[in-house]
């Protein structure tokens, strides 16, 4: 189906399943591993005797070779595009006082790959890249039981990872953000999932750390009259497959090419949002608004647009097909949506660094310490100001 | 007090107040305005016209005039500090794709300055220079009205904020994130405040960006024989000034500090935590167990310990007093607590900016395409494979 004007809002749908939820992360406080498996032949219709996957080296061995080459050759890249933008201990001088901050990374990180009836090795590689590249010492796994692909073992093979966890939903979440006899306790938790997951990220938010809330794909498609028609409809097509939740806009200055997708994707059985503007800085404005996932950024001289942009996950330029960042290019397909875009960016080695800050000073500029004291006593913290003054002889 | 064992956990309370708080969020949500003024009687008794403070710039001009010049010139550090380490655009060119990051300020961002009886300008500081650095165009800010300070009068005319609104606690939060008739809605919330305004934070966390939930002050100390008493007592008050729920440790390869230590400090009201270790590796050890707000590390050549911390929000490096992180040294004073420190660090420039991937690519190398298409065709994605298989003469 089409439609010639875009929606009201995209309420996010995770709220509602907030008090179920809640009670499976009881379950799993209170009783851990049994909680566990109870959980999984419940919601999973698995029947395990553990929630640990301890045939990883075994499965791993069954991975078709052209699908082992494929992923090895992707891993390169990934890892190449996370030590491109690592950032390294930086600081200054400024006042007497040497500053700055120190990255370090985050210890134990748990990664949700979502399952069931598919399973995704992708996005246990676009999770567990950045954390290596970080250098997470121990990285975790969970999955839902009902299939274990041989990719994912040997993806997790490849990243050395601790533990593969056959857990699904919310009890995996609750697993790792409160640990049980088999599941370690991680400090930060990354992966997308569905509204259960969602929940159950935002609840031991409390706690622990979590990349974001990622809800539905959502891709705009910026084209002008140079676009072909043929590869946009494909792929509009191609978001479409995560399901009629999508959120998939084209925004176009060419009534031509507006004309020419039309017929290709009416009887599509998802709302495609099809938008005619006058100009591409119009149709940056609405993008800006909407601060979608994905952005394809499908124009002649794309890079001179680049500024003008505010808020999207991640963005292909030209006829770069945005399918290539899912699998390949170097980008992360786990990225903000539901406008999160306004607020932050998607996976990367920064979610598994922590900047630390330090100071060090034998003696600051006089001024430095007087402008301390005075705003310190400006707020009634006197002992502050004297633990500074008694350094420098300024009781 | 004294203890000379550390507490078996730090309970975090915000939860408790969770369904006040979902009330106080409902009704701003409902009746806007409105509900802000009735709430701000019932909880901070001052009885308002407005929320917005209308009167900055006069207010700004009562300003002491040496307060004045220790907020330039504290304004000037922080500035240095956060300019020395923001990111810049950053990436590579791999397998035919160019690839990287665009560093993009988060536009509209709300800071909350906590206040009451007393008024704390140098969170308005802390919170709104990195934001300044990053580039965020608009700016405002909130804080209780029962004494608006002009000395954050005067940081809000310097860091040119667009509103300061007169409101505290729950519906000051509430009032940011889904906006009022006079309140703008913000795409991030960054500010430490008491137990309502944390629960508020992590509730409204669901839709929009916050920095973290900050809890009481924690101040961990490791010093060697090398140390000064009568520095180390005050420094450990000065902390303790924050209120008795304030979490301050001193690890010791000392027993002579330690027996100089505790009777300056055992008839305080609080409890000080002092444990005796054998060396500064074992404290380091305990350090990063604790994971806490601030690390003092007044020890003998303490560079060389750097690398084994893993975590703490801030670090103050030989006698380097920990109190002038806290007003001036450059660093940030909004640092996570409760053990947050495990996965992320404090307030930095880089909270106000988002990493927005990109890739670019015209022709990447044939094995990119064929591994890309692969692992979407055993994911079960066929049009992703197309949509990418299409560009390069591969359906």
């Amino acid at each position: 189906m089409i439609s010639f004007e875009l929606p009201k809002s995209r309420p996010n749908d995770f709220t509602r399943v907030l008090p179920v939820v809640e009670e499976v992360i009881k379950g799993v406080r209170e009783k851990g591993d049994i909680a566990l498996l109870e959980l999984e032949e419940k919601f999973d219709h698995v029947k395990l005797d553990s929630v640990v996957e301890d045939k990883v080296d075994e499965l791993a061995e069954k991975i078709p070779p052209d699908l082992r080459e494929a992923i090895d050759y992707i891993y390169d890249q990934l890892t190449e595009f996370h030590e491109s933008i690592k950032p390294y201990n930086a600081g200054g001088n400024s006042k007497g006082v040497e500053f700055g901050v120190l990255w370090k990374p985050v210890e134990k990180v748990g990664i949700y790959v979502p399952g069931g009836n598919k399973a995704y090795p992708s996005t246990l590689l676009m999770a567990g890249i950045p954390a290596k590249v970080a250098g997470v010492s121990e990285i975790y796994a969970a999955t839902p039981p009902s299939k274990i692909d041989p990719a994912i073992c040997y993806i997790s093979k490849k990243l050395r990872i601790k533990k593969l966890y056959r857990l699904g939903g919310a009890q995996a979440i609750a697993a790792f953000a409160y640990g049980t006899e088999s599941v370690i306790r991680v400090d930060k938790i990354v992966g997308p999932g569905n509204i259960y997951v969602q929940a159950a990220k935002f609840l031991v938010s409390k706690e622990i750390g979590i990349d974001g809330i990622e809800g539905p794909t959502e891709l705009v498609i910026i084209a002008d009259e140079n676009a072909d028609a043929k590869e946009i409809v494909l792929d509009m097509k191609a978001q479409a497959e995560h399901g009629t939740s999508t959120f998939i806009v084209l925004l176009s200055t060419s009534q031509s090419l507006i004309d020419q997708v039309v017929p290709q994707l009416k009887d599509d059985n998802i709302i495609y949002y099809i938008i005619k503007v006058s100009t591409i800085e119009e149709a940056i404005k609405v993008l800006n608004e909407i601060s979608p996932e994905h952005l394809s950024l499908y124009v002649a001289n794309p890079k001179k647009y680049l500024d003008k942009i505010a808020n999207s996950g991640a963005i292909s330029l030209g006829a770069t097909p945005p399918a290539i960042i899912d699998y390949a290019a170097g980008p992360n397909h786990i990225l903000p949506t539901n406008r999160w875009a306004r607020f932050k960016g998607g996976v990367t080695v920064y979610d598994f660094l922590k900047p630390v800050m330090y100071a060090y000073t034998e003696k600051p500029d006089e001024k430095l310490i007087r402008s301390a004291m005075v705003l310190a006593r400006h707020e009634g913290f006197e002992f502050h100001a004297k633990s500074i003054g008694v350094r420098y002889g300024r009781e």
